[in-house]
């Protein structure tokens, strides 16, 4: 079974997730090692695609690819025409006729990286789309649940914050819930979906979702930028009611519970300063997965770019 | 016979042109295959200093490098002091200090990358100076056109919109007559001048230039954002006097014409939508193309930078 | 004796410097070759960290981190979340879990190199640390001084400008002491320390300070974007009082003393144009050198990152 793309979690079977994230475990390995490169994508070409600009995931990807023995090739579409009023389309065009083996590709509108996908012979990743999907994302969240708990259905993570815009609360639940973990969402009842995929359990109250007995705490990042602030009374109030104040970090330090997010962190505001040192923080294991996740994404998946 | 530097078409024999071109085929076979690359400039490094923002010309000529094995830097002259008023000389100097092989220019200023090349033992390549020349744009289009016409010389071109200005209209037309194309100009009469190189014919009337023949309709880019929107009226009006209408288009496709355009295309301006799918549209043939003779042009150079 | 980190000149050993300078000649003769590149890094990885843009210092390590063979990131910190108000200790630690064998770091902050090497296992090399320090120009320096006297104690080298704020006058002026080498500055009573690092001479009258006999007049960049206008009447009065002016030239041509200057100049302000066709103007080879040291930089650093 070979895939081209990856842009949802929905789409991907088990035997792909597990795959995939088995996968991702002797890269990691790699990390530990002097040369921490293999040459299984030698020849090959990476295009990174951002029209949204994120330091690390696109440092994350490149990373990944470079790891492989990939060239990266940057499209910067932040000077580029494309911004001027060039349709989608013939960059997508462009993007074929340039022939390179992946795109990665990250922006605003929903669906973007599939209509890619269906224009091109190369392999796409969806490095977030809209409040669409972040399927790496998901992985990544996936392997690093796994690497605490390699049987992990059962377990219970308890996703906070904006639920609904968010694409990283939507591809980590699926993806977690494909792996039978349960998964909760706790935010101010505007921002968590009433019908959840699933039937997902939902609070609005920090003490009651901390009954229903977590293992995960997982903080999504405020958008400070974006819509999420009229949401809120202010970035106060927010810490007050959802975030990890010190007193809460007790409370899930008493539990054993770990902590993550998807970064960058907003201090004061997602968690207070004394989560950095929490020994049960997750947060740089997620980064330093996310590589190795993306390496076995872009290992995993078969361009129609070139005969093999 | 070992050239240096490639800094108009005007200068190169037509043997070397010859063997430009015949020489991207091979290169453009290689992007069929699974692996892109060959070792060629394996060791060589190539700049990129582009004082002029162009995704395309500088992902394409990236692509090109790392598809010979060139390591590629970019001097980010956007963020440079050199915009804060240092001497282009001064510049030169350290570029040459810095010793890289090659160093792909582009400049609105005419003559710039003739000043590098003089200055510096790196290979110079051209990408594009002020109104002068654009001599790998024009080989891709003359690479382009003689994939539909082996032998081309007697075919007719048609190249539309502000010649005057258009770095594209110069070089182009400069290479095709070398191969013994015929080349016309269609524009506004402010916009074609009068006496072209080479008594060029010129148009001002679509209907007149397609009475002429052309089997190529070659539209060249309106710089939006540049001078071109003083000349005039307004877009709308351009798009009727001398853009391909559906109408146009319609008797385009009735003649078999082949249409080109060096890119990024403005829809609604220099073409209607319907063009996108036009099946005689080689505009992406041309950026794929533009990879290849790039690949060509970087291999045929003989940069002083070292001893053999 | 390994060595992790590069932040300073004052920690280094007379040993080490040697060592630094000596193995940076090597690398120099390779840029004379066709192939200006070595395995010594391959498959180890180089993250760009620059807080401060600059053109020729980030070329400078690109290049040499390329012609080790090592994979260069760069971690776009411009557009990045960093600037958004992230804490920088967060940074750091996303840094680290990236685990880069290499972090090239430049920051307005004096210090921060320092913190970043203390919580990463990666090595660290300081670019330039606010007023601190800039080791690898002061090496640089060192060995462009070394080209011309292979024994340097007992030459005097003038530094002439801004002592005050200027890493490079405290990082060049300390590497050449550790060397013997005698030096003195030159510049507005107000900008030149009344009691510098180990009793530097100090003068502020351009005539007495020739009358101290230099072998080299090095000539700080004025920062004309921060601070140093307002200490100064005006750039005319700088270039009168403190610049090399035609007739200061002859004089330092009679005497065959070398100009040197960090770059990218100010010409009318630090040098007249004429400066540029000075014979025994250094400052180009200060480029081509900045290269070969920062190879033998990296080569010589030892990274807790990865088991040998």
């Amino acid at each position: 079974m070979a895939r081209k793309d990856l842009l949802d979690i929905v789409s991907l079977e088990r035997g792909e997730i597990d795959r995939l994230l088995d996968q991702a475990a002797p890269f990691k390995e790699l990390f530990t090692r002097s040369v921490k490169k293999v040459p299984a994508l030698k020849g090959k070409s990476v295009l990174m695609l951002f029209y949204e600009a994120s330091t690390r995931t696109h440092s994350s990807f490149e990373v990944a690819a470079k790891r492989l023995s990939a060239d990266v090739v940057n499209f910067d579409v932040a000077h580029s025409s494309i911004t001027k009023g060039e349709s989608v389309r013939e960059t997508i065009e462009t993007l074929q006729a340039m022939r390179t083996d992946f795109i990665i590709v990250r922006h605003r509108n929903s669906g973007l990286p599939g209509v890619i996908a269906k224009l091109t012979k190369a392999s796409v990743v969806n490095a977030g789309d809209g409040a669409h999907a972040h399927p790496t994302q998901a992985l990544l969240d996936a392997f690093t649940i796994k690497e605490k708990f390699p049987e992990p259905a059962g377990r219970k993570v308890l996703i906070v914050g904006d639920i609904l815009h968010s694409r990283v609360a939507r591809s980590t639940s699926t993806v977690l819930k494909k792996l039978g973990v349960e998964v909760a969402y706790l935010g101010p009842g505007t921002l968590v979906p009433r019908v959840g995929p699933e039937q997902t359990r939902r609070f609005t109250n920090y003490d009651e979702a901390m009954a229903w007995g977590p293992d995960f705490v997982y903080l999504l990042r405020v958008q400070m930028e974006r819509q999420d602030v009229q949401y809120f009374p202010s970035v106060r109030e927010y810490h007050r009611l959802y975030g990890v104040t010190e007193t809460r970090l007790q409370q899930i330090r008493d539990r054993g519970l770990y902590i993550m997010h998807p970064g960058p962190v907003n201090r004061g505001v997602e968690l207070c300063d004394a989560v950095m040192d929490y020994e049960r923080s997750l947060i740089n294991d997620q980064v330093e997965n996310g590589i190795a996740v993306r390496m076995s994404v872009l290992y995993y998946l078969k361009p129609e770019s070139g005969e093999a």
